[in-house]
């Protein structure tokens, strides 16, 4: 069977091997299940060289300009949580995945689906929370699309942000541009967002709530850049974590990645609360972090510059490039002794954002 | 009060006075009152240039390159019906908007939101769709994202597309070029797809099922384009069908349109549809219909090249643009009478995209 043939009868095949027959909620969580869909399903329909790069947003080619294009659906539920709300997370997410393809964000477009009987105030503060948002991150908000759904059909609303902005890195911002010895820097403290939420929906109390790092993190980047440092991969931490973020790197970079847990800079109440739910603040959604990967002797200049925005005062250096072809993530513990960290199946957290 | 400050306290004012507590059904149906959502809360939220058009999409300048935007979510209920499904329903309705805009559509996001216990052979058929209906429009799907909501808080599956393309016309097509005594012409047959969605949902049958129109009007743009005719403006005949889509255009252009009723093709299982569910053809949604203004010489020559489209068998001249600058939209019926033509409040056909 030739490679074209042998593609089509994979797609005519409606269920790859091993498949669920039904749509779960793992399969939306950023784990193996999504990472499944994404392999068996999408690449295959739709391949070309931009989705192969499994990247937060793609680089496409415009009139001759590097534009970079992105979008992200959000259902977060709550609505609101504590640091945010899904109006000023749709606007964030977007924006941050631009920038993490070396971009700045210029224009978003926004879709509501909204549920018949949502109150008109929920709707008129979470559009004036985008507006606010949009104005931080410096991007305009051009166009834009309403539905709507018969009650018991949806969930209060959806959004869905598309962005654009110009490429403004020189060179590729990807998996691929990491090289061995490249240091790995966190932009901040992890595991708030997915911990934000978590509470108020579990009705945990804690002395004073957790707040989201839900945020825009363009202007960091972009000062990266501006400051020349050769910023050869991004990622935000989003559905997954820095775990899954940093399992999909090394994937993609056929590289073995080693972190320091100890450097991982995660608040108490985040730790705390996690321990409360057993669960790993690695794997917790954030929406105001992300990983950059720099030469070595960058790290010291890029750490500045991240410290001195005002999400960025706990960014710290947490790891390294490794030497061989082996895509496995580790992490040392304080003990000194390692683990192999791997994608988990589904999510920790389901609507997350 | 300033006019900044007074936009301000509009905006903090969360109900518009006159507006509903809460979100209808018809807050989504492309009449009166989603026209008043968008004007009382979208626009002075997001006060821009762009959004003021009004457009089906918005035409930004990128690293100096004229770049239309556009996004649309597709709700449509049933997911398949005769003649598309909402996958190829998501693609080619971002694309026609795209090239409503004079753009060569480039790149499609998509967006999916999909419910739990979603058959899986369900999404991948939809997912071939899309890359069938993606090839015949030329245009690559280059990013993504999915979501998973719970059982019951959505509807099978939600469908986001957003489109960047190169504008191709170097005069704006836009409302604000129309001409008195500009041509109007409609590329072929109007009421299919909103009829052909509702015959399967209320359980209509007739001797042969109706064909939604749903497909790509980009190619027919872009030979229109191609071949010098200078098009004033163009828009598809979505939501609201052809009547809104000519109100929409008066009123931006402060100019009177007058349509021939007996000019505008319908097929007669169109109007033997309509007559029974009471509905007016002129109001009913198309998904590959769409409205061009061209200068009157330039008319047989834009319906030759319509005409020559698989589409565009039935392309016709309507009607032309007054002297005055009174808005209104006219109908002349086949006796001769004249009767306004106006927004309806809602939609007649809900969830028809």
């Amino acid at each position: 069977m030739s490679e074209e043939k042998e593609r089509e009868f994979k797609l005519s095949c409606p269920l790859p091997p091993g498949s669920h027959p039904h749509v779960l909620m793992a399969h939306g969580g950023g784990g193996k299940l999504m990472g499944d869909l994404i392999e068996q399903l999408f690449l295959p329909a739709f391949e070309n060289e931009y989705l192969e790069e499994r990247h937060d947003g793609a680089v496409v080619e415009c009139g001759g300009r590097r534009i970079a294009f992105s979008t992200d659906s959000y259902v977060v539920n709550p609505l609101f949580f504590p640091g945010g709300d899904i109006g000023s997370l749709a606007v964030f997410g977007t924006v941050n995945d631009l920038a993490m393809c070396g971009a700045r964000p210029l224009y978003l477009s926004c879709g509501l689906i909204l549920e018949e009987g949502l109150a008109m105030e929920t709707l008129s503060r979470i559009v004036r929370s985008m507006r606010e948002a949009a104005r931080e991150a410096g991007v305009r908000l051009v166009t834009g699309d309403t539905k709507v759904v018969d009650r018991g059909k949806g969930d209060g609303l959806f959004i869905n942000t598309a962005g654009i902005g110009l490429v403004e890195s020189t060179t590729p911002v990807a998996p691929g541009s990491i090289r061995p010895g490249d240091a790995v820097l966190v932009s901040g403290d992890i595991g708030r967002h997915g911990m934000a939420v978590m509470a108020v929906r579990e009705g945990l109390e804690f002395e004073s709530a957790i707040e989201s790092d839900s945020g825009c993190v363009a202007h960091m980047v972009l000062d990266l850049l501006g400051a020349g440092i050769q910023v050869h991969c991004l990622r935000d931490l989003t559905r997954g974590g820095l775990a899954s973020a940093l399992v999909e790197i090394a994937e993609a970079a056929h590289r073995p990645i080693e972190i320091d847990e100890a450097a991982v800079p995660v608040i108490d109440q985040v730790r705390g609360a996690c321990e409360i739910l057993g669960l790993d603040p690695h794997y917790v959604a954030n929406e105001g972090r992300f990983i950059a990967f720099v030469p070595p002797d960058q790290a010291e200049a890029a750490l500045r510059i991240m410290k001195s925005h005002p999400h960025g005062g706990q960014a710290n250096r947490i790891g390294e490039v490794g030497q061989s072809e082996s895509a496995t993530v580790t992490a040392r513990s304080p003990l000194g002794t390692r683990r192999v960290i791997d994608r988990l199946s589904g999510e920790q957290l389901p609507r997350i954002c």
